[in-house]
């Protein structure tokens, strides 16, 4: 009996080990957290942001819609643009071409909040539906513009990425006058659920 | 001794297999992830928005508060009301009656944030304080308003809810003309802890 | 064999316990997952806000960038300021004293949203770039602000606080007229990350 019950305790210590170590596999397989090192998920994304300026209606994929009383809505204001408020839609792509098929749009808003630095605070959702991915992922962070990179937090998403948690690295990857302005989005989910 | 052991060690696997599996309890039964198909709490609610439109200042409970350059703060634009943000304090009810009386409020702003399609994006609390539910819950995601469902992220919580995560489905319940809605939310948390 | 077989099996039993019970280790100590009552983080700041009022251009740390219809951008609002959205960057301290060097900055945005009594709805960030600490915390939820104490949700974090969850408990230390209030904030991380 003896020679039975070991390997068969064996066994179960290892699935044991398994499911406590690698992977938090709660009620099947629900949750897996990555290494702190390693994301779980990762993507890269660009997206563009044309912002209107009273002439190029057509093109523009954003507006100002506040600004502090020095301010107006058809010009980025003075003092590194503090409280300029922007609502967005803007395309995204997998590479850095504007004119690139876009996967999905970026929606929200940024608005600039220091005086003597260009520095922001963005809100927005990365919305996807293709055959490649469909949902959404949720962002919200200061972004201290000037820094080569900046990482902003994944709050949540829905579909694909449904309960997703990480970071999000910034990168201008290009501007053109106060008109166009292009972030590289570099996504580590470090909490990626299987979907509901 | 071999006989006392092996009970022993039995029944050690077994709260382990538990402890491992059915709940991730830390510290004393402190968070409960659920299984992906089946939230740790759901909960139901509708809420109703009247805007401010210049002419019903005694019952609107929301009113634009910014907008873009074409745009003005009594009426929503036109493209697809692009650009109008609007700051919001809307009863939250049980059932789909305006008239019902209101179990918390749900306070926040949501955006309009796209020219050729109605859609917005939402930061928003429900807040409770009654003899149900005290504390509140946080929201924040895309709405793509004209599909018949959509998901947006609940980011955290505080009192009942404290530290919740997990989806809230939206449901356009009602709409009359460009000044009331009713939005059904039907909120699934998938990460319950204790109340602190 | 049994003799070597018995005590290798405890130790592992023991080490699974302590795996499975004290923290959540996946990957290698990446994930702690505080006790409800005990914070694994807890930090105490104070921030500054000084609102533009037309006269106070040099010192305002913030201002008004969005009103109602029946709002301007230079003085609040009647009706418990609703609907006046205020972007800020206000300084960061370790005590109550605006002129104490500053160890950050709190940077976003809040608005008034509730017409019969002040209540407000914040989004913001702690940002650090000292040999303390280096990184940002991501707050978003509910002001209740007449209540002595009010709770809004961690919803993440960078550098230093990678990945962070938790609660922030707002308290108003002081207000002078509608110019200058100071929030003493109170977080508690409930769940932290070794830094990516």
């Amino acid at each position: 009996m003896a020679g039975v019950a070991k390997p068969f305790s064996a066994l179960l210590l290892c699935s044991l080990l398994l499911l406590c170590t690698s992977t938090a596999m709660i009620h099947g397989k629900k949750m897996r957290l990555a290494s702190s090192h390693r994301p779980c998920k990762r993507l890269v994304f660009y997206f563009h942001d044309i912002i209107y300026n009273g002439k190029n209606a057509k093109n523009a994929t954003s507006a100002i819609v506040g600004a502090p009383a020095w301010g107006n809505r058809t010009i980025l204001a003075g003092q590194s643009h503090f409280g300029d408020l922007v609502v967005f839609d803007d395309p995204v792509t997998l590479d850095n071409n504007l004119h690139s098929t876009p996967v999905g749009r970026a929606q929200g808003f940024y608005f600039y909040d220091r005086k003597d630095v260009f520095t922001a605070w963005l809100g927005f959702s990365f919305v996807f539906n293709s055959t490649e991915h469909r949902g959404s992922i949720n962002f919200a962070g200061a972004d201290p513009l000037m820094n080569k990179t900046r990482d902003i937090s994944v709050i949540g998403g829905t579909g694909d990425f449904f309960m997703a948690r990480g970071i999000a690295t910034l990168m201008t990857d290009a501007f053109e006058g106060e008109v166009y302005f292009r972030l590289r989005v570099d996504i580590k989910l470090y909490e990626c659920w299987e979907k509901a």
